[in-house]
């Protein structure tokens, strides 16, 4: 190996430093958020039971869930310790910057008030508890899409705080997040510059497949991928990128080998039924590329290593792909899966760090 | 160019014939189907003043929705007409055998029994109108899927009659074709050496995308490719091919793009939540090569056309693909441009005749 090939290995850059665009900090309890709410929602909470909010996204017992070590003594949820999260991932992986990305149960909230009171909840315990006790967190600000209204508030209340670099969506919405329902929440995070993410999980009144319910985790997990499909097309053909053309939206957790693929079909079906959505005025792959990200992992590996290779090749923009653990969950077991091996020259570092600098305000 | 690549060139192949697995013959007109109903059906359409139950699939004024031709002086709809039919697909594109799918609503009838009549009609319809008078001629034969009881006794009715070479089911069902629900079709299917052909359409009471309805007949063509994914993974899991393992299942105006990256996604979820589903006893991606084949039309075409032969190749098979015209829906311009040009050497005519011939009983 000669010492291009060296320099060019993933295990060299991490050496040299990551941004970890997607890490999953929990919420120990819902107590831990009592002092961020005001009487009436710590009453409501106390007096209806509510015993928390924590979704079931990753089944307690699936190994995917959380990495072995990440389970604390405290019986608290994988996540939730600092130290802990600086021992697993700030250290050893020499982290820049990593982004927090809270998923605790807010968006499922069918009240809008109280879902926009634990949004807030959030953010402001995502401040003290984690933002001003370790310089190299940034997190992304909850919001309550339920009401996207009162999300925009939200945003406004903290989008010039530094801590914050993202405003966080859950990709299986009440509705699609290209209907205009939804661009107050764009308008908002365009002002500040807060890119959009988007991550896997939330909740929707229809079933996760668009024929009707699996029976199956395993079928829930990987039709994940559908979601964030809809989203791109929903996004794209309902022109949002045209009112709104410096907003940026991050995909988190959602694989990306199925995006070349689904460029070309909307390339394809666009030239032909173009007159439907006329302010689409360039291929929607384009666009995609211009104002799409993804994160890395969990990475949907080929069996041929030359097969994902060609797949991110076949993105055509080597600007698109962000660096991520998803810790605690496990998808990997040794640094050097979490990248492919033998990237392209140069493309390893802007995975790692230049792509995520470029797309968040560090 | 050299011989060999002459000899390899797709319309080398075209002239030496094709078998065209998915060619749609349309009802004339709902009073073309009162010879075969019973008077009790007859009665029951005229009293209730239907006009037909052509779906909507194809807007009428949409380019893609019929090549330029296919229109009738008669004003039935493109592909009503055998003469036509000869002229536009069977002569010029020397077929060998073309297998009719029939897009005609039955499937969105909700009352049951009446749906069992108009299926069992359309087939009888079929024999004597297109099979009869035209050896060239293969059809599926349309089931009732509402009923799968109702639907195998349609398949014992005519499964021993040569000229229905499938079973034809629509991708937007009811429910999830995987569930138990639909087994009876399957057995029976399995029985008579009939493979079941999933075509794009159909009507489930869901939103054709995971998180809602999309706004555009765009994004409901270009999602069309996750009912698809859904009924693959749906099939797989439940053990569907573990219980019918003859059993194949065709993909009719699926694409094809988008399987390499779903067959690694499922693959990767499996071996970590395989526990789930225990009696799927290897490799999603294994059982997917063997028991799906897919139409080649409408073809999700790369802007790098090195891209699409690298997504073919990704497929790890050349079992997999079938020639179609997808006639009269308008996805090409030219002969040439039917199938990808450069194939490997082998392929092109695995595509236009040999796979074919290997899963339908010719």
């Amino acid at each position: 190996m000669d010492e291009l090939m060296m320099r060019e290995h993933p295990t060299h850059f991490i050496q040299t430093g990551v941004i970890d665009c997607d890490v999953h900090h929990a919420v120990p309890s819902i107590q831990a958020l009592f002092p961020y709410l005001t009487d009436r929602w710590r009453d409501y909470i106390v007096e209806h039971g509510i015993k928390g909010l924590e979704p079931n996204y990753y089944p307690k017992g699936a190994a995917l869930s959380a990495r072995p070590g990440s389970e604390l003594s405290s019986g608290h949820p994988p996540g939730s310790d600092l130290d802990t999260l600086r021992r697993q991932v700030l250290d050893p992986w020499n982290v820049q910057y990593a982004i927090l990305n809270c998923l605790y149960g807010v968006q499922m909230i069918h009240n809008e008030d109280w879902a926009q009171a634990m949004a807030s909840a959030v953010n402001d315990w995502q401040l003290v508890e984690w933002l001003d006790k370790e310089p190299r967190l940034r997190a992304s600000m909850v919001v309550a899409s339920q009401n996207p209204e009162q999300a925009a508030e939200e945003i406004h209340r903290l989008g010039r705080h530094p801590g914050f670099v993202q405003v966080l969506l859950l990709v299986r919405s009440e509705m699609l997040y290209g209907k205009k329902h939804f661009w107050p929440i764009y308008e908002a995070a365009q002002q500040y510059g807060l890119p959009v993410g988007i991550h896997a999980g939330g909740m929707t009144g229809y079933p996760t497949m668009p024929v009707g319910w699996p029976s199956y985790y395993l079928e829930d997990y990987v039709s994940h991928a559908q979601a964030f499909q809809s989203q791109i097309v929903s996004l794209i053909t309902e022109g949002v990128f045209q009112r709104f053309p410096a907003l940026r939206v991050v995909l988190l957790e959602s694989g990306f080998t199925w995006l070349p693929a689904l460029m070309w079909r909307l390339d394809k079906n666009w030239k032909g039924l173009r007159r439907e959505v006329p302010w689409v005025d360039r291929l929607p792959s384009e666009m995609i590329r211009e104002h799409f990200r993804l994160t890395i992992q969990p990475l949907d590996e080929a069996p041929v290593p030359e097969h994902l290779l060609q797949t991110m090749a076949q993105l055509r923009s080597d600007d698109m792909l962000l660096f991520s653990t998803d810790y605690p969950h496990w998808h990997f077991d040794t640094k050097e899966e979490a990248l492919p091996a033998k990237l392209p020259p140069g493309l390893a570092k802007k995975i790692l760090t230049e792509n995520a600098r470029a797309v968040y305000r560090f």
